[in-house]
């Protein structure tokens, strides 16, 4: 049913957020979804603020909104309306849960009202339920949640023993509640919705995704969302990464909300449009350039659309200014000729773009909400110390990025998602391969799930302090480690030193940050730093010291690039395409449509860059490019020829 | 009237503040006055301490002070007493509001006691209303305050919009409200006094001047001072500048309350006398030659007197043993005989001196108190980070200073003054300049002075994001912007980045810091990076990118002098003497005379420096010089000669 | 009585915590005691969870301990059992104080039935009163402690001046009370567990040290402990040194514990034995070779014993799996590995250490408890800020450690002791010197001491700061100095300047940090840097500046070195041995044995040191060497080689 708002032919939409408030003219709101026509954008976002509908008399005055549907239709464009009731300050984030059963009320009067209004107006593509759903992990100290928590508490009680009989020391409470109270939250508002409203998208789009993971359950969301969503603003949301890593970053929150989705569509809901003066945590404007580049890393991972945030910018306070597509002046700035020509160029490739679908992947990183769970609750020391970066609140995330970068500079597009979403069901993984990069801790639930993957003749690969805790902050590794027969061996010693060294770890030199460790070959009884174990049907590659983010962070990635290569090679070969070699810098996409591929190359490198495809394959079609130099990018036969900070989108076959 | 304490032959006076507690001897005491009286001063002041004037009987007993106000007498010694009333811990900073309405009973009892006692006394001179007033922006918890914040803000609702329509969404409330609060208590306590002693100076001192201007309205202080004062410890209050620019900074102190006393006479109230142990900021000890050039900092800018914190040391405490002047056996430091040796020149040459007043400057350097209310309210991210320091708390100020200071290099003094203190009523600007250094808040009241400005003549330099909000946080650039016509343009883009970068602005490349941004030319529509604009008699030169900070944070001052230099010439050329070429590490300052001119160069420089002027005047007289190298200066014919960290003060005709 | 438990001929023991908790098995249980027995392990300590012994029923069922005690003795190894009463959250550091009198019940109930039911196991040794006691300075805000300090106030009334009139300003209520506090509740446990058990050991661990000294009051809990203990975990305790000095740290460590024992044996209750993973500060993982070089440390200070934390790791929590001497798999680590060596080596040279003592040392560095309040109540400014490390916290004790470190790089052992735990009842202190070193506040009742000393033929050296306070934290410069007869002289001026500079002190330019002073002789009248006055019988050296951490900081150790040990040629030349030169990275323990000498000489170099020492002695035997390239050291005639890292221990006569 859900799957209604799509047809399989329908290009991938580009739109903005137009920010509605007191104090615009007609005038100007037609010239904002004029300019949005102009730049071939078919969808826009509205944040529907309650504060500005509201009418002296306690009713319901719309008419800022009418005026920007009004727009919309006679514009062609489609609305997201993000449902934003009144909260204290107007704050930036908005509305995440009522502060008391008075104020649910009034939330549910106000969404009736609105809902009712719009729901008939022919503009009015879906709602999306709440803006930015996510606590950052800090549960609301306000009355509604805390009788929720308490019932929440009272119906898990918590037992005194693990079930190995350990005293039960750590509680996940808070962050187990969470995530059920934010999936019930969400659940709350759509059926509400559902009452009045029965026909249009239901959306939610998440924020911060390399915190908020943790109390995201997606899989949950799947029963009432038509779509799920990225907010992602480097400048908000990429804290772990620097501007040359942004790419990645957003290739990376891009794979963990299509793994969230599931079989739904997905959107980046907010893309960082424009200039930051005073807000966001590390303030920048992106370049054409970069717009571009990540427009097409949502485009090619299969993305429904993306909409910037925003159109035009806000009148007053701390982002007055800001954020914006369109120029002070309300013209196209050079990111709004980025977004326009992107649109054309899909437009104009509608035969390829209307039956392309993200290419299969062979490779999944996965993550684990309780690794970030149990990383936060043992943060101390001084947590800005880099050299202790691995063990502060990030690293599981960080290992994640780390793992997923050094494939994609291959051209080896690898899936992140949480272990949860993993099809757990198929008969046979040959040919496929997980990895764990980092995940300190792994419920004991999917160790079954992990051996019969291995079992049925899929490759694993474990890396860092993964499984070091079970869900109860247990340390498996001390006594008779379950999965030893499937892993080859055991733990036998974990060494901690801040910083960053250089081991032997089988016949390479790698750098390591943090934690090496040493291991027990069951087998052979060696003490090594790397175990190669067959069970089953497959193999396993396990290597328990901090090796990603010691290449990333020294930038010494040869080695481990090499490592991985090396140990993916029998995964990899059934590839239709890769790169000849690692070209550092080089983020890549790769959609897979009726007769061929396309890619996206984009560059973060400093310097031009020639990529060379391993493949059968040749390009046939350039169908965009974008150079901060302005030298257009080429395309030819298996090359593709990028310029620092560029991006190149072809077709092959 | 109130004029009538200070005679235009008077010499600036040096004093210092003798600090008065119990464990004092006789000897100690009359030891401090005698000592005061060889270094040549005629001025002191005194903490009057309510806590060490109380009888056990409720009454109160002054032998302390009284001793001390005797031994002021017999060496000839003026005393400005400060009313220090009893607060909680017996705090450094001492008393600023009263707690409750009994306590501002209390305060009021001891005040009239006090008063009453003194006030016939021959060795006082006057009262100092409180010890530094000032807050730094946070309103005390307290009932007496919160209850006129009550009352203030029932007096002033916020309106729900702005008067353009837009949604009123930040208040200043808080620093709205503390601005006339602040000023409400002064007078006050002035009106108090007054019924007892209608007869001495009342004078307050300004501390921490970088911050607190955002709370001090002085033309409404002028109503009830006699004089105004600075306090001035470049290890408690310059914490924005590192040790080789706290003479710009003291400079830009002196300029800032100066052009607060407006037509009242000024002084430096409190200048750092001596080492730091435990307390303040940025513990130093300064040396005889930074004692002097500071000193005649402030009679380079026409201060009645400048009174050193302290003498003599506190006994007790965290400032135990720290500040003095004198050291810890009570002879002279090398400190003391600088100050010693500065009032022996000024009385040497009270030909010269008994006259001088501060040149007049043609420049104005302008900043408003919202600009810092808007700056601090939207601080975010990670407020350590250096690549961030314009974004930061400071912003504004630095940018000002920048300002200030690569003029000065030039040998052109600009002065620095709030908005509201410039005189907008003259008939014609016609050689005059205004410079809005990164100004990020300007309320529209001002909109037409400065369109007035500009059409009668004056000369406007804009840099920075100066007018991007008004009084509401609203941002004028996106609508229409009222003062385009005089500025001849609008913004088109700003752009963030952090660090610093080289631009191309104009004909020149120039070091921006965090934001540059694009012009429209509305004349002809092109985008520029500068808009040299004529509106009525006079021009604007608008330069939106951050170029002040760029080159001082860079160090990178050579571009930015040779522009800001090219922009002034119209206006410098009108002056009696400034550098030939820009000489780094060299503040100066002019007084003017009956019969000429006297310099006062000062050096921050790591080496010799040449100062060679552009004027027609001569060096006719050495007046003092210092030297931490002991080498003396020169003076001679149109140029100076000043060792590293030296001073040479000379007179020219 | 006391010291009934220890016999001269008692060899120092080595042993480690077994860390209890359900869910062990009896296997494991049995497998850690068999562990310990191969390892030579004599002792052990287990921490006697309450929280592991409650029965559903409110009695008490002790099995889980009752098993390892059974275990321990069928191993032969000695129990002592911390008594370790239910807290909130189970937490690491575990109880201080009683919440309220309920618990205090509470708690005297547990301990009585604990108590009760061991008291007569053959394994038990003794009772460790509480772990860890020790706040760090920061009083529990809880009904028991505020009762109690409430009542302490009111019998210690604040004067209002000091003794010398000056306003009583500061107080230390709060560190004295503590002082008191603590000593009187430790006393109390043991009152309650002698009723019940009047025979076995009582002793406490201290951690933290070099900041909870400031809360020791080690004389007077000699009345009531037979010995006492030091918890000493680089990760948790050494913050203030880097990972190459944590030798020195732990030297000094031991050596402040060896000076608060007095009579009493001393023991390191707790040494780092294992590695960290997300517990601790500076987390890392111990070496083999660190771990024999702290052993060693310890033995070469006399300790009776060394008490590894611990054996095996916690099961569940933030410091699962960590710390333990076994690895995972419950097999001996490396580090394991040396404390069994080295407890080899001691049993088989039992003939040398049954008699062996730690050498007398001539020079003792004391530390007032008072500098450490003093220190921390003036905290100010950015104190991240490295450039004023020697005013933050820990200046008092890095000045301590400065001395400490440049004369054992000589081969010269110094005590090191709080200043009342020092003998002041010598007839003679002829070859005896006492080193204050940057002791900003020294209480006026040890003047007399002081004095004394001197006069009697002590040698007193003076660093930075020392005397600036009286326990009032009074200023003593400023007004007659009392002991300016003793020193020789008086303080004329303190510069302060943030970072290190060089400065001229008699005859040799030395770095110094933040604080450097100007003396005025009181016999020539001459400013100096330097004093050195004979009064007496005695000599005073008084150098004013801060000249151990700058030579410490700026790593220019050569000079300070030079100077240190020409000052104290006289001291020195009675030693019976040191090195012939200073050796930069170089550790050494004496112990005076019936026969000879042992010495424990240990590297952090980086390179290979040869030491030669100055002695009528020879090396007669090597008795342990461990070295992390795996060569062993050598020692021979007069000389030790030692590898970078490495430990050698040998016995000379």
């Amino acid at each position: 049913m859900i799957h209604d708002f799509y047809r399989a032919q329908d290009l991938p939409m580009v739109g903005a957020q137009v920010f509605i408030e007191p104090g615009q003219t007609d005038k100007q709101v037609k010239r904002w979804f004029a300019a949005m026509k102009e730049c071939g954008m078919k969808v826009c976002r509205i944040r529907m603020f309650e504060a500005y509908s509201k009418a002296p008399d306690g009713s319901w005055d719309f008419f800022l909104f009418d005026r920007a549907f009004d727009a919309a239709q006679a514009n062609d464009i489609q609305v997201f309306a993000t449902i934003f009731p009144d909260v204290e300050g107007n704050g930036i984030g908005g509305f995440k849960f009522p502060v008391d059963d008075e104020h649910e009320a009034a939330i549910d009067r106000f969404t009736e009202a609105l809902v009712s209004h719009f729901k008939n107006h022919p503009a009015l593509r879906g709602w999306v339920l709440i803006n930015e759903p996510g606590v950052e992990g800090v549960l609301p100290d306000e009355p509604y949640t805390r009788a929720r928590f308490a019932e929440w508490k009272e119906a898990h009680p918590n037992p005194a023993f693990t079930p190995e009989g350990y005293p039960n020391l750590v509680t996940f409470d808070k962050e187990r509640f969470l995530l059920e109270y934010n999936t019930w939250y969400l659940a709350r508002i759509a059926e509400h919705i559902r009452k009045v409203d029965p026909g249009h998208e239901l959306h939610v789009n998440n924020h911060q995704i390399f915190k908020n993971i943790a109390e995201y359950d997606f899989p949950s969301w799947r029963q009432f969302l038509t779509s799920l969503g990225a907010s992602a603003h480097p400048s908000w949301h990429f804290g772990y990464f620097d501007r040359r890593r942004y790419t990645v970053a957003m290739s990376a929150n891009c794979e963990i909300i299509r793994s969230g989705a599931g079989d739904l569509p997905w959107w980046i809901t907010e893309l960082q449009g424009g200039n930051n003066t005073y807000s966001a945590f590390n303030a920048f404007c992106p370049t054409p350039s970069e717009i571009a580049k990540w427009l097409w890393t949502g485009i090619g991972q299969g993305t429904k659309g993306v909409i910037f945030w925003s159109l035009n910018p806000r009148g007053v306070g701390g982002e007055a200014g800001e954020w914006s597509l369109l120029d002070m002046q309300g013209e196209l700035s050079g990111r709004a000729v980025a977004a326009r020509d992107s649109a054309i160029a899909l437009k104009k490739n509608s035969d390829l773009f209307s039956s392309a679908l993200p290419a299969e992947s062979l490779i999944s990183i996965l993550y684990t909400r309780e690794s970030l769970w149990a990383e936060k609750q043992v943060q101390l020391g001084d947590l800005s110390d880099p050299l202790y970066e691995g063990r502060h609140e990030g690293g599981v995330m960080k290992s994640v990025a780390a793992m997923y970068d050094i494939l994609m500079e291959n051209g080896v597009k690898a899936t992140i998602g949480e272990m949860s979403e993993y099809n757990w069901d198929e008969d046979s993984y040959a040919g496929l391969c997980i990895i764990l990069p980092g995940q300190v801790c792994i419920p004991r639930r999917y160790y079954d799930n992990i051996r019969d993957f291995v079992k049925k003749g899929g490759k694993l690969i474990v890396e860092g302090l993964s499984f070091y805790y079970d869900e109860y902050m247990q340390n498996v590794f001390g006594g008779d480690f379950e999965l030893s027969d499937v892993l080859g061996g055991r733990i036998r010693e974990i060494y901690c030193d801040k910083g960053d060294r250089k081991i032997r770890i089988g016949g390479l030199k790698m750098w390591v940050h943090l934690w090496d460790a040493e291991l027990l070959n069951d087998a052979s009884g060696e003490s090594l730093r790397i175990i190669h174990n067959k069970y089953g049907r497959g193999t396993v590659t396990w290597v328990p010291s901090m090796i990603g983010l010691g290449a990333i962070r020294t930038g010494h990635r040869r080695v481990f690039s090499k490592f991985m290569m090396q140990e993916l090679r029998p995964i990899t070969e059934a590839l239709p395409m890769m790169f000849r070699r690692r070209r550092s810098g080089i983020a890549v996409q790769y959609l897979k449509c009726d007769e061929g591929y396309i890619t996206v190359v984009s560059s973060s490198a400093r310097h031009r860059r020639k990529v060379r495809f391993l493949t059968d394959m040749k390009v046939r079609r350039l169908i965009y490019t974008i150079s901060p130099d302005g030298v257009p990018g080429k395309a030819k036969n298996r090359k593709v020829k990028v310029h620092a900070g560029a991006t190149v989108v072809a077709f092959w076959r």
